[in-house]
């Protein structure tokens, strides 16, 4: 079932923000907490809502590859985090099924590039753009050990990188530090 | 952009029911009119709601086909519709990409069945599985003159007996009538 995830940016929650970069588009309000819940935190500056679903690309193949190394959230040694909303453009959702599959996967190697980092790197992917009135598409949540953040950099440049990302409008990456 | 539709069951809106099938699972509760807009209708017995998004299967060779006899709602001629709200298995949801649009299409013909009776049957397709609460995965709704009522439960008998309907576990058919 799908399950709801809500971020609420403000002076609570677990997550303390350490960073914010504005990849492309306008940024969020400045805030010092991050809360990540099945419910929004009180007085949040901002709240960024959505919920985990099916699989939208993954072939059988590649799952079975996912499957073996499963997204473990909330490890003790993982106490950095990233939280990176992201929209993409009208032309990329006006795309057919196919042809956004030819992008992420046999242009951009999107799967494939993360696979490399399954055991350093637990991630999350939060859908709302079919959530009324959203302004971000997906919410893409990533936990790993302080050693593992350049390594998580380095994946995210890849990705940055590739054919898929010109069909990125806005993006914001707030790096977070779990509090003690 | 996702569009939000809005289905209430009631006493009031622009559609009377005729008729109300379940093929299989519960039922919904008895109303005499269905109201379909933007927003839910005051004093409704069930409201159900969801948004227009972009394709899930369909290649661009089938889309192709498809931009070129649009689907346009609210012809004139259209007096009759139906609202069939419909929900897949977890083991549907499970399946990889790959594997649901090998059932959806290559099995079962799904798209191409559908394109032959485009030019009587107007439709859109509302996903509501997305929705934090829904109950319904889809909520499809079907537009058509009296006289292509016949085509229509043609095209229905079809879908039913393929064997991507192995995967749906509840099904209501509500047939109705535009209030002149």
């Amino acid at each position: 079932m799908p399950d709801p995830i809500v971020f609420s940016g403000g002076t609570v929650g677990a997550w303390s923000v350490v960073g914010v970069t504005v990849v492309c588009g306008p940024s969020l309000a400045p805030v010092a907490r991050v809360n990540k819940g099945a419910e929004p935190a009180v007085a949040a500056s901002w709240i960024l809502s959505g919920v985990t679903s099916n699989l939208r690309y993954t072939n059988s193949s590649e799952k079975r590859l996912l499957d073996a190394t499963p997204s473990v959230l909330g490890r003790p040694a993982a106490t950095r985090a990233a939280l990176i909303p992201i929209t993409k453009s009208a032309a990329w959702w006006a795309l057919a099924q196919d042809q956004r599959r030819a992008v992420l996967e046999e242009q951009s190697r999107h799967i494939a590039i993360g696979s490399e980092y399954l055991a350093a790197v637990s991630r999350q992917l939060v859908h709302c753009r079919d959530q009324p009135g959203a302004v971000f598409d997906f919410l893409t949540w990533f936990e790993f050990a302080p050693a593992d953040e350049g390594r998580f950099d380095e994946l995210l440049g890849k990705l940055r990188a590739s054919p898929e990302w010109e069909f990125v409008e806005r993006e914001v990456d707030i790096r977070l530090e779990k509090v003690a």
